[in-house]
């Protein structure tokens, strides 16, 4: 792939039963203009999407990320995505990768101001480089999510539990972490528990058991976390989700942010401790994480 | 104005001192394609925007949302706009409203993700017909906004005094509004601190008092807000910020939600119970927003 691509989609009901939506698909050259001022996804965040990792073009746990799409867009009033279309559209993006790494991101937004229906699109373009963070691990520092621990089952208008085209806040606290010298941040809700990163989960290991925060309605429940939690068990190790105090990040044994793209990124350091990096473990996820996976 | 208009802004920076700028304007056609998929705005809501009321073709309180999108870049760590390319962008807009009412919207991107600027564009558009919600008043519920009142000083990257584009909350609490038989919500702290509306300001009468939630950090200086409390001191009654818990409400002799395009809207009913809706004093406030402000 030498350029960005884009698949604008048109909307099918969730309950279409055709299979064949190529006729739904319209290619545009992701650099050029595509979406109209009016879009709601432009002027107010409204919409929700999934990001996508490809490896040498097999589209890595499609199913459970046109899932979550369905689940976001339902926490969001949104029509329901016909899921079929989705599913042959990342077929169709991840047939434009070339071999190696890529990203492909689903949108799904309210659509234009006052117009009748959702508009939708996929991108596929090449991923980042992501070797450094994988192998010599991130620094982490830990910021207030400022909601307590009871606000997503109090407000659901508040959308924690959805992946929403809102994301200023997330890109904010990146831009604090690296204020302070780190690389990425770990939310903390205003009670002291322990919640996700802005665009990754955490996982933590102490002896032969690996937690990750429990998948209350506060966080997202990560795709990749899922799969290396499956992998993990297949390894033997025990795995548990937990609430976990902020005091318990120091005492794991090592700790790992995992995302769809970076894949599993050792944390080195929060707030500026020192955290072990395990090496073995760490190869041995993200050579699972690159291994085509459903 | 027959058609939504939309200007194209070519950023310059801050301290360019030229006056002349259009020829970094261009003109579309606000319902074609103008922007890339690739941009933050519709990717992660990354970026801000005012919404300027405008009343035969005068641009109400330009100043102020100029100063106001200033604000909120600052906050978000954007660049600086340069005020008086986004002064002459207003002019520009405002000359295409026809007579009546229209909005104008400012928007700043952080632009095409690992582009070298901000996208910046102004669209103006006639206004919706708010005629009913002015005379007979709107009906409010009250919604946890599911921060405690400290977080904003907290956690400055929550962006709490900032209008960014990220709103898919605040549009989720207008559904939930109409999900309970409302018009609008009034946003609650979890501390129990009454804050704002999705997208208006809240102000109280008492007696010949009139009053509004403090603007700290956690919310918006509201434009209109501070233009009504401007022409409410000259008429000569008092008007004070205050600390407003939540069962202040209900103890209020009358309320208005105030915004830049439904101006004065007397709240009628707040959680169902009856609030007097003050028709005297409705009819001059918007009398006096409908009149041109600079």
């Amino acid at each position: 792939m030498q350029r960005r691509f884009a698949l604008m989609i048109s909307p099918v009901a969730a309950d279409d039963e055709r299979d064949d939506f190529d006729d739904t698909f319209t290619t545009v050259d992701a650099s050029a203009p595509a979406l109209s001022v009016g879009e709601l996804s432009t002027q107010r965040g409204d919409g929700v999407f999934e990001s996508i990792g490809v490896v040498d073009g097999h589209a890595q746990e499609a199913e459970a990320h046109v899932h979550r799409l369905a689940h976001s867009a339902m926490l969001c009033d949104l029509p329901g995505p016909n899921a079929a279309q989705w599913r042959r559209a990342i077929e169709v993006a991840a047939a434009q990768c070339a071999p190696g790494e890529a990203v492909i991101k689903l949108i799904l937004s309210r659509g234009v101001e006052h117009g009748p229906t959702p508009t939708a699109w996929a991108t596929a373009a090449p991923a980042g480089d992501f070797a450094a963070a994988r192998r010599d691990g991130v620094r982490v520092v830990t910021l207030d999510r400022g909601y307590d621990s009871g606000a997503s089952e109090r407000a659901p208008w508040l959308l924690l539990g959805a992946k929403t085209l809102s994301y200023a806040v997330n890109m904010a606290a990146l831009r604090e972490a690296h204020r302070r010298g780190a690389d990425d941040a770990i939310f903390v809700s205003s009670d002291g528990i322990v919640l996700e990163a802005p665009t990754a989960s955490l996982i933590l290991r102490r002896g032969d058991t690996f937690t990750t925060p429990a998948p209350t309605g506060g966080i997202l429940h990560g795709t990749t976390q899922l799969s290396v939690f499956e992998y993990l068990a297949a390894e033997g190790f025990r795995t548990a989700y937990e609430t976990i105090p902020v005091a318990g990040l120091a005492t794991a044994d090592a700790a790992w942010l995992v995302s769809s793209l970076r894949l599993a990124a050792p944390i080195r350091a929060i707030d500026g401790a020192a955290l072990p990096v395990d090496g073995g473990i760490t190869a041995s996820l993200n050579r699972y994480l690159l291994s085509p996976r459903n």
